[in-house]
């Protein structure tokens, strides 16, 4: 039991390192920073294999690299493997099926297929160039680290209809451009624009202003010609670049940081719901941050949201009630949103705060589907209206509840 | 009887696959497929068929893809025109003029230039070169199928001004480069540079940063000048962005979801008008989508329009009388539009639904030309209220009507 | 005395089809396009006239071609110098002294520049090349003809201070690049990179993203340089677009039509005012355009700008009294906006109109200086009250005044 | 003593023609001009060096300007390190640590590293090439007196997460494309492709659509991944642009100008704070510029924020008792702000005002440190309200307080 106790414990610290990241544990910042420094460090490694005299020189280095890397990615994969029971959706399953589960995830599969082939290739021969270009996966890992490359991909997905059509013009025009160049240039230069697929390199160079200059019209219609594909290229250089901007500006304005499958995961608020709600809610929420002793939610303002704390501490200022303190998974916000009104107390962040917005469409939406929660919520609102109506001296008695009305 | 029966049930089957497609038919995502497949299939074969090597070895396989294009596409084509009076306003006129009025719009001309040229082309010879460019028109017939490539094309129809500006810009500054660049470098590089037109060639490639660098300023002064342009020419690549991405995220805001002409030919509450009259209040509505469970009018919000479902179902939730359905075709929110007051109902989506929205401004235009249809929603309105006023017992006894008030 | 009244009914309608064009006379389009025409017309001839073949054969066409482009830009120039006392802010000085005023404004210098030195060339001999740049000068008289260029122009104009950082950090980059790029290729390439200039003119090919190519590095430290400046080029490259893009943006929002000098030195209202208070006001204006039925302002919306009509008919609808029409000249809506309050009475476009918006600041600023136009607008604010108490009946047999409330 | 104050009134006006600048000073334009045009010749100067035939003709003049600019700019530096002690902040401290504080503002080590290396030569050999470079931090010097440059910074400063995650995703697409190229390419040209490392210089310039030229692919699959590059090199673009568009746009609405840490530092209600803190504030306070005659704060409107005039003079026009001044340092608008109710007094500028803006959060975190300063401004207003309470005649004999209500 006690041997359990303690291997318990060290699989929590292990999430909370790997997994959970940021403040969570003091080895995180270390241990994330190690991870980084190995995948650039493969990357590097793997452009200067391809030289020929820096291989002969440093190949024996360059293979004690990738069995190192190996051996810490396998390490790395094994100890997450190990240690996703402690997500608390996940902690409800037999262990097996968990980590099943849990190695189906996106992020696991990369974090497998940087490593794997290393192995398969001992069973099973591989030819080595192939097995070399699946070490590029290892830059993938990267993924992880960085939010705002979550961002980008968020953004680059949201208008992934429009960037098609823009390509979908970008292409239209390649043919068009190609099939006249074709026509007008074939017979000066036969090798150059002898086809329309062979015109198409010009033309694609010409319209995203790449201009290598290694074919150039020569005929004056050809040059007439390609002034106007040149004006259309930066036309069309102008689609993408609006279609992003716009998704980009869209998202930066709701999406301060961003919430990630473990994050969520680890609210207790959410522990009713399965990978794929959690999954869902990850989507509706967004995160906003707060210096120490900035108002998060003011009096008279009117509620847009449900916050709930995900790390850091906050203070509620009941007028007639002094204050009282609002930690880490503690809920604000939600009776003004409920209510349509407007929030009665000030809430003001006390260390440096990150909450989750829940806004009021993702809170109907949540609760539509989980009642319970929306049944909890309630219950804790309750209780506080309750304190907040006994007399201060009572209320200083007892202990905060799990979230505070504002 | 029957007869004409079974055919107007298949000419209604053929209209909803070919016109409406979406979900409107089981077969229409499968024919739509099948069409766009064919017409990228026939933009790789014809730039595949410039190839000398490939025309020789593939060369019957491309005329036979031709003749099945050509065939398709006719038959596509005589489907379409004989199903359009399936469309409400056009089944008011007689079906010979409501299928020429059809054969004008510029999709069916598209279309037509599509395959038509092969005909003619038995009739009276035309050079295969043109005949073949006029196989290009079959890549247009992909805008029908692409809701992104239409919001661009709205963009490039709303910014032409703007963007037609641009080009002055650059073509003024392109004659003050060449011009200069013309007096600088003509001794130095007499074919280059001989005359403006000449100067102009290396001005434009410059001014768009394509750069092919077939052409550069040798002189000390020609250089400088070189400079500036390539400085002015980052400036020129600004605006067309500047303005496409204005007018992107201006677009982007109104229309999710592009309105087709034939969606909206298909809204029982405008059957009383022409052509023309739903070419124009495609332009006034636009879209919304919603998720099952997402409130679609939440009641205490300010009215900013009157809803019209266009597929889905909703839910009212009328608090002293329980809920009622709203499927396609009914219309909600247009009370709170009217009389500038607030939603007095919760309108929830029940599956997942499309809803086309008329703003105060668009909705004021509407009714100024079509009075009989602000009578109608007036009615369905007041119908409504008497229901809501009734008891709640007797009201679940009686049918829901049209449309529902929120 | 009837002589005189000839010359200026002629007088007038010069004044319309020249300076204020649009709708103001039938011949006004037809003017503009001619001298549009002459104008690109002389651009094409002037780069036609550099390329020896076509001056040795068409010559004598060019030279006629200019003469009857002076002959023409001589007699527009005089003719709106002879009708510029139809202003009315200019009619209220002498004739010559208008005329002198007048000859001083930007568009009218260009105007000079266009052909004057034609005729100064009789009097001093001036170098034949210079002459003919001075030709380039008869595009700018386009200016005039294009809104959006003049949009632009403004947009540049107000994001100069930001465009002129942003050109300052890419001399600073510029600098650096040319002077690292100078250590490290000086030695490989001594012509290209032998100094800090010449090695500037790869930098700026590369920050430009322009890439000739015709000099690029070539020892490793060079190409890593190289790769380093590319990188910024980029970055370089959104900067001017981030700054235009955001101007055109908000310029977007409120100009959608740019306000001319010319129309404004035609509302009545501003008939106090002197040339340069004109000016100052044309910036603060903005101008709308409605469609034939569309409500321009709705009783109940919170009043934004008081309007003037430029152009069209609109209609007041009050509700106890009937309708009420508005003309050219005439304004509305400057009660809500004195008052604080909200719009009482529909007014709805009867035909295509375009009025001109004067929002609270704009109005602030203009009563102070000018309280007597205050007083008028007061004045006519206060007679339609009047009307409006009375009994509908009496109201109907008056002349509607000068502006109508809403 | 009298000496002392001699010698005072000098150090305040070589603070404020140094520090401080723009209109506080008569001669501060004129020094500012003199400096930045001894920094732009230095440049020039710099490149101008670097070629050998200038050098030998002119090297004496290079060297004359050189010693001229390093007693410039050392009497500069030693002025701003004796005069700094008149910053309000810094003069509660002994000098010399208030000056030792000084000389570590990031502006200050720039202005040390533009001439000191110049000094250190003397003393200890240094390779005469790197104290050229050194010469180019003279450029910095410019920051100073951009705000511009210092808005586009902030930009970037804000930025540079999802910057870097553009970097970084641009990086994985060179280290991939590279790849990709070097085995399709590697055979056909080994010079050229013959390692990842080498096959960058080909990504990158194709990527950052450069395109020099000097390398392309040659190989039929080579070019169809060429064409591939190209595209994504479009799209990549597209990242900073948005990126950096987004934030400008933000970045503009609220920044019209950039407040300086010395521009903050001389408002009398900051006194109490010290070094760090006036920095933070200065994060917090945007500038706005008003006409004379612009009203700053309408009766009515809602309260934004609290303004403090950083120059010019304003007149709150309060109904019942006349109008007050508002000088420099005064500030208005508090107590909207901190009542959460609308201005009652309209304020307007009655010189060229500019006014700092605390917004509400601003202010709470401001006040939340300092509760002191929330006393005085609490204090002045208390003051203000019994004024106006008062009767207007005895108002009218008593002297304005530090700052009006609005």
């Amino acid at each position: 039991m006690a041997g359990e106790t303690v291997w318990r414990h060290w699989r929590r610290k292990v999430h909370d390192i790997l997994e959970v990241g940021g403040d969570a544990h003091p080895a995180a910042h270390a241990v994330t920073a190690f991870i980084v420094a190995l995948i650039v460090l493969n990357a590097v490694a793997f452009a200067a294999e391809t030289v020929d005299s820096v291989a002969a020189e440093y190949g024996p280095w360059f293979d004690a690299l990738n069995l190192f890397s190996v051996a810490v990615f396998t390490v790395e994969y094994l100890l997450r493997l190990w240690s996703c029971v402690e997500i608390p959706m996940l902690s409800r399953m037999p262990p097996w099926r968990a980590r099943l589960r849990f190695a189906t995830r996106p992020m696991m599969i990369i974090d497998l297929l940087a490593f794997a082939p290393w192995y398969v290739h001992w069973i099973y021969p591989i030819d080595l160039r192939i097995l070399r270009v699946f070490r590029l996966f290892r830059l993938l890992k990267l993924v992880r680290y960085s939010p705002a490359l979550q961002t980008l991909g968020r953004v680059l997905a949201d208008e992934y209809r429009a960037l098609f059509g823009a390509l979908l013009i970008m292409l239209v025009l390649l043919l068009f451009a190609s099939t006249g160049m074709y026509f007008l240039e074939r017979e000066a230069q036969p090798v150059a624009f002898g086809s329309v697929p062979a015109a198409a390199w010009w033309a694609l160079a010409t319209l995203t202003t790449v201009g290598y200059g290694d074919v150039v019209p020569v005929t004056p219609l050809g040059k007439m010609l390609g002034g106007v594909v040149m004006l259309l290229g930066v036309g069309m250089f102008a689609l993408p670049i609006a279609i992003i901007a716009t998704g980009f500006s869209q998202e930066s304005n709701r999406h301060q940081f961003v919430v990630t499958w473990s994050m969520v995961a680890r609210v207790p608020l959410f522990a009713s719901m399965d990978e794929t709600e959690i999954a869902e809610i990850t989507k509706l929420l967004y995160t906003r941050s707060y210096l120490p002793g900035v108002p998060m939610v003011r009096a008279g303002d009117v509620g847009d949201g449900m916050f709930l704390i995900a790390s850091g501490e906050a203070v509620v200022e009941v007028a007639a009630a002094g204050t009282r303190r609002l930690k880490e998974g503690d809920f604000f916000g939600e009776m003004a949103l409920l209510e349509h009104r407007r929030h009665k107390h000030d809430v003001i962040a006390k260390s440096r705060c990150r909450v989750y917005v829940l806004d009021s469409q993702a809170l109907a939406r949540l609760t539509r589907r989980h009642p319970e929660i929306m049944t909890h919520i309630r219950e804790v609102a309750k209780k506080r209206t309750e304190i907040d109506a006994s007399p201060p001296a009572r209320k200083s008695a007892r202990k905060a509840p799990a979230g505070e009305k504002a």
